[in-house]
């Protein structure tokens, strides 16, 4: 094979992973649920492997990285389990690009690590379930390990040291509710003041609450998917926005705290609730990640209305509109490098949505 | 006697009461403590008991109430076992006057029903201890039981069913830490979404964490009454404000979500959290009632600096100090009323702090 080249897209958590039971192997204290979104927010990834190259090499948004840095080693550490797998020593060219909207403040982790699990695996000749995939993208960026499934995905929390039972499984095909839709709420994407590793860890080693947010949530998994099953929203979105809330609280709780919501996301939620009320039921719910923007769960029929309220919030600066994605996919063309190495000159221009390819 | 005339002030609390486990006889779920304010933050109430009266009245701040107000009426029950206690059928008139900064929103319960029960016992010829005056306040507010002392104060949950054994007690006086300050930061003061009576019904109600705030008060109590005990800053103010954070992540998992903590807010946890790091250690500690003020405890030798520091955050429109207050005080002159049931002319002069009584 040699050269592979796939896209991955965002993941929106409504049941969310907010601790880690082992740091290494990024494996969770609790399961996690969200929806996988539509090409809007994808990362497309092309991996090299070949005996021609001297070392491994990462290119992010056009930028060569440095492979000495910590943070980056531990992302790719999938790389050297693929060599493994594989039985190949070559080294890897890795030249990835986030196609996401300018400064938004969207986390591209999840894309970017299910992106990489899915080319790096194929490059190297490998073939691998989604179960493994999925592992592979979750010791990049634990996340990741449900963005390399569409529809609704569920992240089992296992229970065996070595993590090779937690992986992600979908639950529901995008197909199963087609109507759903992400409106997202795009707000001041200032950068955030803690990175959601150190967050969680702190999290875990100091807040009081957490013990009853770990209580709590293997009966929300239970009721999500019995509500995504049913397709009923209002119990889904009731849920959705106390799991929301629940999360954020325990991130308060911190010491020192951690604080993602700001005045934008309390109008935001007030707007949602009063919006609720006004249809008499709950027909639309937010749920807010470590990052400024909100993300507002609705039904297709709702959209035009609920997108023109969240648009006149003060601070909302702008509005896009996801549907539920259907997971990673290969392309044959539009590679970023190409089979000798040579990475190729590419940008994402926003305004067409397209990949540019010189 | 007749008539009494007593200044109560606020309290603000390090261990925070948020939760009832008796409705009625606002019994709370869980002990707490706090730091009685000096007389910046007063209330003055004046009660006549007279066989010539027709009807209980109220006057607040000016204006005569209406006592058929179920607000009202709940936060005046103490009168009615007043004079049961003091067996007489006397009608009441009680004129109460806030001196506290113009819509700087302050809560001035707790002032006004422990001002109360001292000068309605008093007007009634009783002669009561502070475990009973603590109780008679506590049923009209229950933060007010602990203003009925100054100093620093506990107020005990018990686990009686008729709240005989739910008052405060004095744990150090005023004296005991003389140097202690409280620096007011005073921000936007619209009007709160959600009461704290019907908040914290909420929260009992609906916050999955909840029962992980009870469990952790105990020892919370224990660890801050030997922080002051051993006057600790460093210890104190780390309790403190992890308090604090505890109680908005409650409130914030409450359902729908209350959230009191703001922009200005997060500025100055962040300003505070800042303010130490570069002391070196915790000198300053922030605590956040379910109102829009921030107060920084701490120590008199800090307090130009922090005062400083804090009145440059965007949106702190002022700032104040208070020390630690000694408790309610009856006054012999100054009464809002005659004896013969006259309200008299009188205001809150914010400018030299002092009541004009024409």
């Amino acid at each position: 094979m040699g050269l592979a080249t796939f896209e991955a897209t965002a993941n929106i958590a409504v049941a969310k992973y907010w601790g880690k039971r082992d740091e290494k192997l990024i494996l969770p204290k609790e399961g996690s649920l969200s929806f996988t979104m539509d090409d809007q927010l994808k990362t497309r990834t092309s991996v090299l492997f070949s005996p021609a190259l001297k070392e491994d090499e990462f290119w992010l948004n056009g930028k060569k990285m440095d492979m000495a840095d910590k943070d980056t080693a531990e992302r790719l550490q999938q790389i050297e389990i693929i060599r493994q797998k594989a039985g190949i020593k070559d080294k890897a060219k890795i030249v990835s690009l986030n196609c996401f909207p300018t400064a938004a403040g969207f986390a591209s982790s999840a894309a970017g690590l299910a992106a990489l699990a899915c080319a790096a695996s194929k490059a190297a000749g490998l073939d691998l379930s989604t179960e493994e995939l999925s592992i592979l993208a979750r010791l990049g960026s634990g996340s990741a390990c449900r963005s390399v499934l569409g529809g609704f995905v569920e992240w089992k929390k296992g229970i065996k040291p070595d993590g090779s039972d937690s992986y992600a499984e979908q639950i529901a095909p995008a197909s199963r509710w087609p109507e759903l839709r992400n409106v997202i709420a795009i707000g001041d994407s200032g950068k955030k003041k803690v990175s959601s590793r150190a967050g969680m860890k702190q999290t875990v080693a100091t807040s009081a609450l957490y013990p009853a947010r770990l209580a709590y949530m293997p009966k929300l998994i239970t009721d999500m998917k019995a509500a995504v099953a049913a397709k009923d929203f209002a119990k889904f979105g009731e849920l959705t926005m106390r799991e929301s809330s629940n999360m954020h609280a325990v991130m308060l709780d911190t010491w020192p705290p951690i604080m993602y919501l700001n005045d934008v996301s309390k109008r935001i939620i007030y707007a949602v609730h009063d919006y609720n009320a006004a249809a008499g039921g709950i027909v639309a719910a937010y749920t807010f990640d470590a990052g400024p923007n909100a993300h507002v769960y609705t039904t297709e029929e709702r959209v035009p209305a609920l997108r023109k309220m969240l648009s006149e919030i003060e601070g909302v600066e702008k509005t896009m509109v996801c549907k539920v994605g259907e997971g990673p996919k290969q392309l044959k063309e539009g590679h970023l490098l190409s089979p000798d190495g040579t990475v190729l000159k590419h940008r994402f221009d926003e305004a067409s949505g397209k990949i540019i390819i010189e």
